[in-house]
């Protein structure tokens, strides 16, 4: 019975870690974080054609320390996550938009050791909590390096 | 030595409640809630001219739990703040605007009792962290009346 009872303990375990894994990102192996939406505001911006989206970016503990004390390069076990959606007018205050359909959840994880390669950084683009395909994943560092590396790879400052 | 601790105890407390008071909205005597800034997402929204804004709606807990409830009419404790800020070009990726002076904080204060003529909404309207006149607030709740009746007199749905 108790060898029963460890074998399926085993199996749930690996089913567990097959689920896991199939929602990590490609090249990064980066995942959604438990609990992101609960997480601190660092700023909003609005992307224009044509993507058309309204973006909010959202950071753990770690984020907002850093960013409250200026803290750059961030350090290790910062995360960042970028919720996107379309913007749509609001159908009851015609000079706004707001969010309409939620498009993509990109994260940022810094871990100097293990992202060593890509800046301290690994990402992760979600796309209905499913990461996007590895092709996508290629785009990241190649972007933030180019345009915020004086900025440790992060283009979101903090909104007073 | 005993009263006059007590005197400069009484005097302290009487000038901190007349900064107190001078901190509140007018007609509502609505205040910024303390470390609102730490609080939950709501929504961002972006408002076209001539106010050119980037906006980003936080809740205190109880918001939070009613919005995820779906309570409506929203229970009494419910504060929600908007944080405002003029949106700018990114410097740094041509797509995307970011916010850039902050303008104002608006709170939402619900007291059913207290502000039973407004809805059960206390409005209050900061700029700089003072509250603005008498006029921009008589201006809060006919608004909200006419455009968002059916949603408890607020605006902003949770972003998913």
């Amino acid at each position: 019975m108790k060898l029963r009872t460890l074998l399926t303990c085993c199996a749930l375990a690996a089913s567990g870690a097959a689920l896991a894994d199939s929602a990590v990102s490609p090249i990064y192996g980066v995942s959604l974080p438990d609990g992101y939406r609960h997480w601190e505001l660092i700023a909003p911006a609005v992307e224009a054609a044509p993507l058309n989206e309204l973006r909010t970016v959202l950071g753990n503990d770690k984020a907002i320390q850093a960013y409250q004390s200026g803290q750059v390069p961030f350090p290790d076990g910062t995360v960042l996550v970028k919720l996107a959606w379309k913007h749509v007018p609001s159908p009851e205050f015609d000079p706004a938009s707001i969010p309409g359909a939620a498009t993509t959840v990109q994260v940022m994880v810094k871990d100097a050791k293990r992202y060593a390669a890509t800046g301290g950084w690994g990402f992760g683009r979600f796309i209905n909590g499913k990461p996007a395909d590895e092709a996508q994943h290629q785009t990241c560092f190649a972007c933030h390096q180019a345009k915020v590396q004086n900025h440790d790879y992060v283009f979101t400052r903090f909104a007073p």
